[in-house]
């Protein structure tokens, strides 16, 4: 397979694993920073028309993994694959952030969830949504109803 | 950076990149399996419960990267990541597919848009949309005005 390597880093309030919210009803509005190598700046040209990107990261903090554990927003075991636990067999993390501004290589973004120092792997246009009504979310959704 | 290994294997109609749906209006609504090898199945435990999945794969037949490129969908030049072009930096996709059924280690699926036997690094669970009329689409709302 491709040997990863990154193309920039996230600037985060989150200095700890500790410090980021989580578990039901976390909100990640956090504003932080996605600070792309100058290398890599090309690859940015018409970015800013997008309100939305995919951002693809690494757990570099991360070790090992877990295939079943249990995840913050739960008191029950669940499938790594059906959870966002960060102790996966690649550890690869995923987070929408909404593009507030950019300036040359830096994009102000809101909603990070990343560790500050964190590496970002990729970037990509958030084009489309699964409406919410046609969306099941299995053992999260049962979670938030016994916790309601 | 840490060493990427598949969890398994995309099984899809599209042999090859040519028969891929691209450009504005393409729709991507093949069925297709995510064949999870066996050393990691448990890690799908409690997946059924989910409408919709992230799936993280590699570009496996992408050959290098280009920064700036002009994607199917307009006749004008944008950047990396700007767009879903495979030739990125790091040869990473992101594709939502919805989960049919899962027999054992295989998860039945719509909208593949890989090629077969594409690499998968990663699924996670779809579990929030971003409401469609907060989207900005940059670039690519502008082609589909221009040819509307």
């Amino acid at each position: 397979m491709f040997t990863p390597h990154p193309i920039g880093f996230v600037a985060s309030p989150y200095k700890d694993a500790a410090a980021i919210p989580k578990g039901l009803g976390a909100r990640h509005d956090a504003e932080g920073g996605l600070k792309i190598l100058p290398e890599f700046e090309l690859g940015l040209t018409d970015i800013e028309g997008f309100s939305h990107l995919f951002v693809i990261w690494e757990f570099d903090r991360a070790d090992g993994f877990e295939l079943v554990g249990k995840p913050p927003t739960d008191d029950r075991p669940h499938g790594v694959f059906a959870t966002r636990s960060p102790r996966r067999p690649n550890p690869i993390g995923l987070t929408v952030v909404e593009l507030l501004g950019r300036d040359g290589s830096l994009l102000h973004v809101r909603g990070v969830d990343m560790l500050d120092g964190t590496p970002i792997l990729d970037i990509k246009p958030y084009l489309s949504s699964i409406p919410a009504e046609t969306l099941r979310r299995g053992w999260l959704a049962e979670a938030e109803a016994r916790k309601a």
